[in-house]
């Protein structure tokens, strides 16, 4: 039975939650039968037609404000839906996002939120990196992690194992410019490969495949991660015709 | 004389100042004069070049340990410039970016990293909006601040008065799909209009000119605004060239 207070969330227990009524939702709509428990305030609003979807689900509901008393100030809201932790197999015929070492769980997240707005459903994760169950990633994700696969990779050699049959792209300062890659690339099984905030990726992963390049001005030094992933799957999203 | 402490960042000092030395290079790179007093951490690697470099443009260092205590933790670095807040003007021949009510420290100082990075280089802020020059917008914008121009309105209209001749596109849910608005129109001197976090922009806003949609699945409700900007002005620094 699971209690009747939020615990605080920890990377190696089995669960985590959903910060914020949204993401429950998505959650509740997406895998509900991950959804352990929601929580709600009393003052929340629409918490009645919130609990009549759970009972619909037969998830557990508790309107209690004493049981969030252990959740950090950041991570507090009006809903919390605690959920089981799980993994997920990628498609193999479906194009991806390969994640080097994202070391920012918001940008973790938003990058979760663009490609599902992009219709890109697979996103590889590649270790070390942000923790991709942290109730701060799930909200930067608005729960749209519950809509895509995601998994996990000991290394980027244990990713191309597994899909050696991947367009690779990886996104690097000295790569061809994206326009001239998205008009002769015709791969329509891609995957765009993007590295860590701070260091971008290593120069051997020129060789992975196609290296590209955003084009920008000498006035900064790079573009946000989260930008510059959205950026490019926006290209190849809409060149493959992924949206419309 | 500049105090020996750095004082708590707030909104109605005539200061602020650029955490960390990346931003604080940009600062005294870009706007020397504005820059009241450097202070450095004992413990910082590159103390000696750093003060040499603001000894050259006569801008006051101060190397303590003790300057650095009554910042708050989350804008603690080795490095800290002090400025004077500013008023720049905007170009009326440039193209522009107007943000209406972002409401975000995070996504300003992104997207005007983003901007800076696609040489956008005019940023309009529609009030009410985060606020522009605090520490947290201008580590977001990892110093690009000061490269570009920023303006503040009071309102759409004070803006649209001072710059009647741009073909405004308001980005909204319902506009026309970004690649088909790319393909047909013909107007250097754009400006890209995005409404804030929670609510976009209301519908008046699609007489302004031509509105945008770039396209999306129905994963998710939105894109996050620092990527939706993104794209957008990536698209249109592309096709007018500049950058390549």
């Amino acid at each position: 039975m699971p209690p009747d207070v939020i615990l605080p969330y920890k990377k190696d227990r089995e669960t985590s939650y959903a910060p914020g009524a949204f993401a429950a939702i998505e959650l509740l709509r997406a895998r509900p039968r991950l959804a352990r428990k929601v929580y709600i305030r009393p003052s929340f609003d629409e918490k009645d037609s919130l609990a009549d979807e759970c009972a619909r689900l037969g998830v557990p509901v508790l309107v209690s404000e004493e049981a969030f008393r252990r959740v950090r100030e950041k991570e507090n809201e009006y809903v919390i839906a605690v959920f089981e932790k799980y993994e997920d197999r990628l498609d193999p015929n479906r194009p991806q996002v390969v994640l080097v070492s994202p070391m920012d769980m918001g940008n973790l997240g938003t990058i979760i939120r663009t490609i599902a707005g992009l219709n890109i459903t697979d996103l590889a994760v590649v270790f070390s990196s942000a923790d991709l169950f942290h109730p701060r990633t799930v909200r930067a994700s608005m729960g749209s992690i519950f809509r895509i696969n995601c998994a996990l990779f000991d290394s980027f050699d244990a990713w191309r194992a597994a899909f050696p049959d991947h367009a690779c792209c990886p996104f690097m300062l000295d790569g061809e410019a994206l326009p001239r890659v998205l008009e002769s690339e015709n791969s329509p099984l891609f995957a765009l490969i993007f590295g860590s905030e701070a260091r971008g990726l290593p120069p051997a992963y020129a060789a992975t495949g196609r290296a590209v390049r955003i084009p920008q001005s000498a006035l900064v030094d790079s573009l946000n991660l989260s930008v510059a992933a959205g950026i490019g799957a926006y290209g190849f999203a809409e060149k493959y015709g992924l949206v419309g």
